[in-house]
């Protein structure tokens, strides 16, 4: 088999969503007459693969999952949406009033974004974007984003470009899923195979694919909140509150050390 | 990253997609808790991926395309349902008072097809089943499985093997898609590639993802009505009729000659 091209597949998939979402402009259709579903198809490093409607990403508050409420419910002052996708949560939070910018990696991403009506947009990693001079009070990691944390290696690294990007008391609202509560064979095999190798259990090695684009292979971190404390120790954060009401998945939030 | 396993993919698939319909029985759930909608992945030799829903295998009547209401329209005498999946069709002819066999050769559709009351199976390929006294006056390959008969040396054979499960008179109908009147590049340039390798333009070389597994990779024909007939001619079957009204799908009916 030829191997899928790298591209940009986040954007791609959900310029594709947004098309049927409003049945604005050319969209895929089976036989060029019927709507065709879009689905995210993320593969993990076991061989494991998943297919998952990208239409989510375009969900309204009232379709919501009640932890994304309880989050928008610790935000305040100037917002940073990482991982912002099609702006499903920060459009909201602009909506009500709120200051929100929104950032991703993926040009696609963004440009649903904008076109739903979000004005403030980056278009940048974390990393590269700490060096701006924008500050911000509130971080937000939803859609299971604490996942962006990858690793007990890379998760500081992002908190300190965060604690740059940060104003004095400034919040990191967090959602994410404890892996270790299933006993799914699948999912226990491999969180012991990722022990073996030194890696937390739930760290997750993925890529996403749409059509014929691929991601590289990344690290998706899902992790208990003993795990996230660890993870968070000797960084510039303190690990103030978890939700965890809809287990497994749960809200951390991180506030920043004065 | 580790190669998935091969087994009944089309199987495990439609087991989790009834359990799912029926909300009967251990079921995907996200997180413990959510349904989980269930994803047919398909690969393509060129890179390409797609997810579709896998509800399609077990749509009531109502819900179905106009030309699978057609196609049983011309169905007669003994019934062989070839790729029976879930008994979508099988079901409804049975509950019409037809005499309908299902044959599949994957255990799980099987399975699925006699909870959904499919009295009439059969676990086994046409090849083998070819053997056996059973003479039917109809058979089906709806859902697309015109796509069955692979290629111009395949078809042929399987054709031939028909032929020995037919009475004398008897009809084939068979659901196609003409790939041709695409004007998406990536299949564009998908049929060309064919071409240059011998292939016919629309002999898709395709394998099946679900969780953990992987069919084998197999050639699925989507061919012209012309292509069809250049494929038909020299075996025992003469090609009748083309019902194209739901270009770019198609009914193709052949018979067997006298």
């Amino acid at each position: 088999m030829e191997e899928p091209a790298v591209g940009d597949v986040f954007g791609e998939m959900i310029k594709d969503a947004y098309a049927v979402h409003t049945g604005v402009g050319p969209r895929p259709l089976a036989g060029g007459r019927w709507p065709r579903p879009v689905i995210e198809v993320i593969e993990r490093d076991d061989g494991l693969i998943n297919g998952a409607p990208a239409g989510h990403y375009l969900e309204e508050p009232a379709d919501w999952r009640p932890f994304d409420h309880r989050a928008l419910r610790l935000v305040r002052g100037h917002v940073l949406d990482i991982g912002v996708g099609a702006g499903r949560t920060a459009v909201e939070l602009q909506r009500r009033g709120m200051a929100v910018t929104g950032l991703d990696t993926s040009a696609g991403a963004i440009e649903v974004a904008r076109k739903r009506g979000l004005r403030d947009t980056v278009l940048n990693t974390v990393d590269a974007y700490a060096v701006a001079s924008a500050r911000y009070d509130t971080f937000l990691l939803l859609g299971n984003n604490l996942g962006l944390l990858e690793s007990l290696d890379r998760g500081p690294v992002l908190l300190d470009a965060l604690a740059r990007l940060a104003n004095p008391g400034a919040r990191l609202i967090a959602q994410g899923t404890d892996p270790y509560g299933t006993t799914d064979p699948v999912h226990v095999a491999y969180h012991q195979r990722n022990r073996e190798r030194g890696r937390l259990g739930g760290q997750l090695r993925l890529r996403l694919r749409y059509r014929r684009l691929a991601t590289e292979w990344f690290d998706y971190l899902n992790c208990s909140p003993a795990e996230l404390e660890e993870l968070v120790a000797g960084t510039r954060w303190r690990l103030k509150a978890i939700d965890d009401e809809d287990r497994p998945y749960y809200l951390a939030v991180l506030e920043l050390a004065g």
